[in-house]
């Protein structure tokens, strides 16, 4: 675009034009006292979010979490500056011009990229890219669930994305894209930055995909409009929401529009050339100081903000309305409380199961904990990536969630397991709505990118990952994790819960729907277990991540540590020991954080120093050590018995036999150790 | 399909439906005597499989492993009775009937979804979806590639995929069908089984995309065909192999044809039961027992198998006239063996950055070792998913791959580091060609599952992952590796290798290049690191693992290990110790895996007895425990400084602060155990 085009812009729309050039402004000059982020993406996307802003995002600034404001999501959140640009102009109380002034410096609120849980106006982490546009299709499901629950009253609003070339061509997108598609989210309004450009050069180098074919073939409304023109923009913004199809807006935009770097690769990145800088500013007709917001154009901005809190204060009015039961329960579930009853009924399970130690996989374990919780807790939505039946995942009362059944509270998410775990954190994100869904273990990998952003953004989504070992079986090693259960264990602030039977897997469930900032991953096993916790007790010990589940008979001279299915190895490896008078301790330890979360005192009465110790897993050593060598272990008084390779193809019980799996070869090493 | 329709298809080619429904009998009987396994994709999908088989693929089933051979991917993986079936009635050597008969079963080469390193033909391990039909992608490219450099007359074969719903779905397969679509990868031809059934259900249930649309809108070559006649099939290839754009075949098909579990998700699974497997059996005109597979079809298919023979032997003869140096180096690379100039171009940059001791990121230290590589081997195929600049992946030698410039050995991937990943290990799968490819070590988690499967298949891609800490600074936690290092060891059969400078990066490139059979992770900085190896080796000391990289002076009180960006801080953390008297080592540890190949007597003369020990890696300990506390360390003398937590957003000095990894608080730590 030429230098007289833009004035000509600027010229047909002059209110509009100064509105969106301060987000231009703030961007150029942002990055360039960081040194560092992205320029070119809020200059070329300002226009669009300027008129998104002014007519047609419903929010309040000075409320930025109302449950019923529309959901505005940066999945494009290399360009975090748009972002807060918008949220100091329209003046929300976190993002001040000081945080403007302290773009990505330390301790500030506007980090690199944006944070939900640094900023309350920021509804989702993004930065990965794909993952806002798969997040915002779970925003649209926990909106269209929660209307059906609530009314068109009290749950009524959009789902707004922008997404950048990079976002569209991460295979993400195309889950993403594929599930709005089938559930006609109406409510979902896509912009597409359609700039040409990614980092390596322009788009061309890597694609030549027709996305506006590629949307309609999933059946998604599309728009293709200048980015750059308010009126196209408004219009389409207008179409979109009566659309009841998801709709996708192709803005063709200019990328560092007015500045030197316009158009190139170099205009994606850090802008910082002073002189360039205020050539920007001269091309836009900008002729302010660096960080300087005219007050009138400030003002302007801030009626912006402030439009919203008359329709706040409606939504309070008509919720105020609602039954008193019905209003408790919104409220419970965006506070993400438990109801009172949940306690009650996981301990009559624990009850039920210890009495009748029924001899289950913990997959089916965990569907008799989810009957219990789902007939209590109607915030939970669940679903498989086509694996219901191996998952156990549903039970009978969720329904299916449909186009004609949006009181539906299951999901079929097809075989899209990183699309399911990105729109579960949407769900988590949006507030209400507690999600959990399933998968085989060893897919864990492709829902990863997801499931360490619920840990970074300290939301409780609930990852089911069925056969969780060598237990698969015949299915061989390509589904048989070894190393996925250590790679959640390696990533903070994650719960990773290996349950040894029915009791532990419903306490395990307790924690994962009671836990307010901490996702959970729930390992199960595809075969049977026995009940292992025969004696019921009230309290729930799987908190404390590890317990003494069988004490040593006379002097205690090992201490066995198992987790799920190696638990029972771990008592029979005790018969033998006991049997030849070796006094022997078997430990349950079904979630590692958890036990290092416990005080000393606890950890050394569970893991005294002296005694030899084995640890009994079906997966890599890693992460191990610390339990077996730490905590008052000693080097050489220490051994593992688990997996050092991938697995095998075969019946389950032969492959325990053949990596040693055994409880023979833990009594074995055990006593090698005296 | 009534069975009358069946009959007639029998009646219409009864000779093809023969061969066809051997393929159906085998899967059925395999299946049925497993109890486990899919026995209606390879009954759905016997047509296509035979027609191709029969009159187009270029195999001769003697010798799986001849280069020209036409390339056969499945997958559609869980079908892998499909594949053995194809193999044993074509005369292939490895799976005999007693294979087939011990399908699943412990030890058989017939495992539960076909591998590449049990069975020659199996050209890649299939199974998690999406991966097949990303990896044919790579095959492709590898393939124009190999033409370019030495001739149609050499290199000249296709590359056919059998991909399922499931594949279609998995966000990775429209990174593959983005890539394949720009590359115009004519020689590309994919058959989608099309018979609307997944575990759930029908496939309405999660998806309504129209699949002819998506692939056309990605420049597709698109057909739709009735995937049960013979003649359609076989018109159908025809056309796919003349269009200069890759293909793709709708094939209609009944999953579980004639079986009583037809056209139902029952019949995506095992099907066992013996008067339904009768039934089936009747209903295709197939009167014979168990495994049994009349004379004259076998004599039909083995002919089919011995019809390529010809075709290797003129190629053979036609390579047998291309110049001594082309054989040769076309013989080398597909045996994997470096060039002789390898280890003299890495030990003259060894020599040339001990003495200039430049200080430069280790992301720039892998540039100059690929310069040195490059440049004299001319089978490595680089590339980057659109971090070009930042991964330092490009060389100027390589050129740019493209529809116009098939020599070119760089490819711009876009933003898809799961499609490139498996497309690498396609290339690697290829034979012939040794890939590697780069992003941000954050992004692993995008890539996982291809990297855990190159582990799996014992393939040498290399994954250059740079930014691998907080030092990335302020693009903050979103791009902060803090467990991936972590996540990467935890894999059975992967070298991870971190490198303290370029003389280390280049002892790991020297690695990753002549290794046969582990993937390497290249875990390499953005920031600046000091030459740490200033003393000139011949030999490459990165290939131990560990080695003593600063002995101590005096008693040796101290070990300090540490990896790449952290050596400079072990080393600072000595100068701080020794100045104080305590005598302090520091160990380099590159790369754990090779350092617990080493036997003990190394590893004990690196790690002896005795002095406490201090592990430096700005990552999670997960892992490190083996090293601190193992291998003669003792509780209570050992620490570690590196992450418990997500980074933060701020310049890399301030975070190293924040985060306590500096020399000062290493010396604070040995000293505490004093």
């Amino acid at each position: 675009m030429e230098n007289a085009d833009i004035a000509a812009l600027k010229a047909k729309n002059p209110d509009h034009w100064m509105k969106a050039t301060a987000i231009r402004a703030l961007a150029l000059d942002a990055v360039a006292a960081a040194n560092s982020g992205h320029t070119g993406m809020p200059i070329g996307m300002a226009d669009v979010a300027t008129v998104l802003f002014e007519k047609h995002l419903k929010f309040d600034a000075a409320n930025p979490q109302w449950p019923d404001r529309d959901r505005f999501i940066l999945s494009a959140g290399h360009g975090s500056m748009l972002i807060y640009a918008l949220l100091y102009l329209s003046g929300d109380k976190q993002v001040t011009l000081d945080q403007i002034k302290n773009f990505r410096q330390l301790g500030a609120l506007t980090a690199g990229h944006p944070e939900n849980f640094l900023i309350d106006a920021v509804e989702t982490t993004t930065g990965p890219l794909g993952q806002g546009i798969a997040n915002s299709v779970g925003f649209a499901i926990a909106e269209e669930i929660q209307r059906a629950q609530y009314g068109k009253k009290i749950v009524d609003h959009n789902t707004y994305v922008i997404a950048g070339d990079g976002c569209l061509m991460e295979g993400i997108s195309q889950e993403a894209i594929g599930i709005a598609g089938r559930h006609s989210l109406g409510n979902l309004i896509v912009f597409w930055d359609n700039n040409n450009i990614t980092i390596d050069g322009t788009v061309e180098l890597s694609d030549k995909t027709n996305q506006v074919q590629r949307f309609k073939a999933s059946g998604w409304h599309v728009q293709e409009i200048d980015g750059h023109d308010p009126e196209q923009i408004d219009a389409a913004i207008t179409a979109a929401k009566k659309t009841k199809k998801p709709s996708m807006i192709a803005c063709k935009t200019h990328i560092a529009l007015g500045h030197a770097a316009q158009d190139t690769s170099k205009g994606h990145g850090a802008l910082t050339d002073p002189e360039q800088l205020k050539a920007a500013k001269d091309t836009w007709g900008w002729d302010y100081g660096s960080f300087e917001i005219p007050a009138d154009i400030k003002a302007q901005w801030e009626a912006i903000g402030s439009r919203g809190a008359a329709e706040r204060e409606a939504w309070e009015a008509r919720f105020a309305e609602v039954s008193g039961q019905k209003q408790k329960r919104f409220n419970r579930a965006y506070a993400m409380e438990a109801p009172n009853k949940l306690s009650a009924v996981i301990k009559a399970l624990k009850k039920e199961v210890s009495e009748g130690q029924p001899k289950v996989a913990t997959r089916k374990s965990s569907e008799m904990a989810l009957k219990v919780i789902n007939a209590v807790m109607p915030e939970t939505v669940g679903g498989s990536a086509d694996l219901t039946g191996s998952n156990n995942t549903k039970t009978d009362d969720l329904g299916m969630f449909d186009t004609n059944n949006r009181k539906g509270r299951y999901i079929y998410w097809g075989i899209r397991e990183h699309g399911m775990a990105s729109a579960m954190n949407g769900m988590a994100l949006h507030g209400g709505i507690r999600p959990y869904g399933g998968t085989f273990m060893a897919f864990t990998d492709y829902a990863r990118p997801a499931m360490r952003l619920a840990a970074l953004m300290k939301i409780p989504t609930v990852f089911v990952m069925t056969h969780d070992s060598i237990g698969v079986g015949e299915d061989g090693p390509t589904h048989q994790p070894v190393e996925h259960v250590a790679i959640s264990r390696a990533t903070p602030n994650t719960y990773v819960f290996r349950p040894a039977d029915t009791v532990e897997t419903a306490e395990a469930w307790e924690i994962a729907v009671t836990t307010k900032t901490t996702p959970s991953v729930m390992a199960l096993t595809r075969q049977g277990l026995p009940t292992v916790r025969t004696e019921h007790k009230l309290k729930n010990l799987t908190a404390q991540g590890a317990y003494v589940l069988a004490d040593s008979e006379g002097k205690r001279e090992a201490i066995l540590i198992a987790t799920g299915s190696e638990v029972e190895i771990a008592l029979k490896a005790r018969d033998i020991l006991q049997a030849e008078g070796i006094g022997t301790r078997v430990v349950s330890m079904p979630c590692m954080e958890l036990f290092a979360e416990q005080d000393e005192s606890y950890r050394r009465k569970v893991l005294p120093a002296g005694p030899v110790r084995v640890g009994i897993e079906v997966g890599v050593r890693q992460g191990w050590d610390q339990w077996l060598l730490g905590e008052r272990g000693k080097n050489g008084k220490a051994d593992f018995v688990g997996m050092d390779s991938f697995g095998a193809s075969a019946p389950a019980g032969q492959l325990y036999e053949k990596f040693g799996v055994t409880a023979e070869n833990v009594a074995e090493k055990v006593k090698a150790m005296f």
